[in-house]
């Protein structure tokens, strides 16, 4: 006959006498499937890697691994901005937590269409969301998302006789919601339309021409594409849409085996998602 | 007015006269959205990093990369094995190539049952897929599955007055098909029952109870993994339903900073394949 | 005749009329070789993966890249906490710059013997150093390890008949300096005597017993090692040996495929070293 | 009293009835300091990521895994390719095996000057090193080096008006020795050469505008690079200073989110090192 639950001894609920709280205890780098609404309608199916924590009282020796599996898998056959509410209040009321953290990050696609020819294909661009609920009801969430696109360096451009260096570049742009929702796809746009150029999943030669002196026509330093970006971050944390942001571009340079680097960050990202980023 | 593909030069069909035959050239990296039939029926969708590449004659300067993306795109929203065979047919077709490639590796999340409890979850095990179809019809293909599981030390637990070391390990079965479909869930079911023990994604007491004397019941040195996994797949050699294997153990050692490794491999695996696994 | 500087326009220097102030703006993922004095003497010979940036004030159009690397070339033969402060002040002479950043991350090497044999052998740990000098002559520093070690589930033991679960778990130490300088292997020692066991590079069998017993006397949930390392860090705090410590632990669970996770932090990072963190 | 080894059982020496030869078995993922001599004299101090391993007989259930490390912490102060074989004669001799295998990668570090101002840095190169020895006393090797390369798109630049799209390219080649030595710095110059254009660590404005002209004039497909390196490594296969020869280019596309790749493989690889590979 199998032990049931009740005859096992609960090591975790027993009392803690070292008097330190722990900020964030549970499980990550946990791969699940899930699907995300699209600003222009239907789903994409992608896959996720979760981390989900929650607040621990000094008292308490441990938290109970298993429920925030269970809060998972109850939750997200579709994962949805209001679904990880549902599962940050199942976390708050399965572990009788004050805080509860979900953290994740996925590929979404977009279709993308060749500038002149018209072919439509799938871009990735990697995604992010942070997500604190409080016992009190207080929720925070910061939106993220990494996209590549290409830049051309103005100062190469200006000294040299012909032609120009340019390379991939990852701009990341992360916001911290102000009670409304940002779309990934909002975020996205912001990108591509700063970069020398966007990047496309197929492109023919009249296509290839097209980009070519596009970016050639719009040089931009690192400097130039997380000013550009912030220019139109500063509008929306002017109109209150959003309450903080980072922009920073990371440019793979061709000329060097190392990359260029530089970010702005404006607004208040509050004590509620300091210690997200620390490892 | 945009210029059309016809009035610009394709640099790609001129003529080459270094003598060299390119083995294989393509794309790398792709991300891309997949949908997977599952052996016990259904999908799973899910995200795979590919790769596609042809034979190029020596004569020939350049292939036309966009091609690839446009068989890609037209061919494998629900991409299944049958599917992989389209895609390189229309790569043959497209690219007027001896030989097509296609390289693909993804996660697929499979139902889990808690041994005592019952409760289920899903987990995630790492897929991937190559295929190479010849002009003359040829179509090889090898089926590969890494699958986490736990290992406990037969040396440790003989020489300890109690307890034993144990620890994660990544097994790897790649295994050539010989006509017949092999799915990965058979493979992934080779692997999981030759451990000490498998992983499960919710666990409460019993079933922690279950596991830990389970995975101490059944010890395993990384040897004992890949003869026990070879035997089951010997096996299938002798029958006929696979033409190669290889499998191997990489025990993430709790009492060392690095890794226990073995592999095994039988059969043949054909010259079609071999380019594969070199960058 | 080749061009000289002088005669070639420097677009960095033209000024800029968005108004946005560039938080930091530099190099990164420069890897490079450097020397690193030990606490027991001598030095360790290692490779650093290295990022430098500087802030640029709202009306300059660009930071001088080129001025980074050779700021580095110049000065970090042997690599000292002394050295990274030269650096610095390089990098605000050379760039006229009001802040400077060098974040660097390393493995650093320590001699280990196995606990009866006394069998010795070199064990790797990865270190991280970030610095920030202003104008004024502020100095701010941040010291990082991270440790892998070895920890024993308590649960797991307690309701087993026999055995327990465990695993390889990596312990991350930041602290952030008091004027005082923190050797890294002070903070080594810290995580290595918190966890369940220590790693060690060999162990011959009656080593092997004895990590085995040890382990399975010492248990220790992902909340214990934190809350042990963070009662050595608060004493620390409280001598005013530092002015801020995070510490986390990441258990790779040997019965999951997922990770155990849990951190603590305490103390005043500054708003100095609040960007670092962010991509 | 603590037990001595005599005293313990040893399981890895119990016979083993499944029959079954293990190809390889030993330790991987080892991190460990290395100094290796450079083609110009001198050494360079570096961090290597290493495996060992042995064949293991059927009627053997296991080796003696700290044995591997004890060869190596015995032999590798300053490793050279006489160490090498050092080591696997050491492992032949410890675990009395047939064949013993060593694999190793590590970045070093090349001075190199800007092409106009001369001001000179470390430019970084990931190299690789795979060992075979027999017992009969034959020793196999294979030498890798990863160029990272400036590449320019001949068509970009045919079709356009001005500019064309540009990129960090990945060089591999491996080469079989014949053997003599062959110098990594020799297989990094051969990929130098043969790309658009060589990256440098300090490049100043004088600089940038001779690299940005370079790559212009000297516009390579992925295709070209493959091709003119394989010429080079072909005048080293018919004088029989290699054996075998395998090179590949990576481009990162500046207008794609997904890489430009080819290979191009001649010469015999010899069975010994097949099982390299796989995993």
């Amino acid at each position: 006959m199998q032990p049931r639950a009740s005859h096992l001894p609960d090591i975790q609920k027993t009392p803690d006498e070292r008097g330190i709280d722990i900020d964030e205890v549970g499980v990550s780098n946990i791969r699940y499937p899930i699907a995300f609404p699209l600003r222009d309608g239907g789903f994409c199916h992608t896959v996720a890697t979760i981390s989900m924590r929650v607040s621990l009282p000094h008292y308490e020796k441990g938290t109970h691994m298993s429920r925030f599996m269970i809060a998972l898998q109850e939750k997200v056959d579709v994962l949805s901005p209001s679904r990880v509410f549902d599962v940050l209040s199942e976390l708050l009321r399965l572990l009788d937590a004050d805080t509860a953290y979900l953290d994740m990050s996925f590929p979404i696609f977009l279709k993308r269409e060749a500038p002149v020819t018209r072919l439509a294909g799938l871009l990735d661009f990697e995604c992010g969301f942070k997500g604190v609920l409080k016992k009190d009801g207080t929720y925070d969430k910061v939106v993220e998302v990494r996209v590549n696109a290409a830049s051309l360096c103005p100062c190469s451009k200006e000294i040299s006789a012909y032609g120009a260096h340019n390379q991939r570049s990852r701009i990341t742009i992360k916001v911290r919601e102000h009670g409304e929702l940002i779309w990934f796809e909002d975020l996205v746009d912001i990108a591509e339309r700063n970069a020398s150029c966007a990047l496309f999943p197929i492109l023919k030669r009249p296509d290839e021409k097209f980009v070519t002196e596009r970016a050639y026509d719009n040089p931009k330093f690192v400097e130039d594409i997380v000013r550009d970006v912030a220019v139109d971050l500063l509008a929306m944390l002017r109109d209150e849409r959003i309450r903080y942001f980072f922009v920073s571009s990371n440019n793979f340079e061709s000329i060097h085996n190392h990359d260029a680097y530089a970010h702005v960050e404006r607004g208040e990202l509050g004590s509620l998602l300091s210690g997200f980023s620390h490892d």
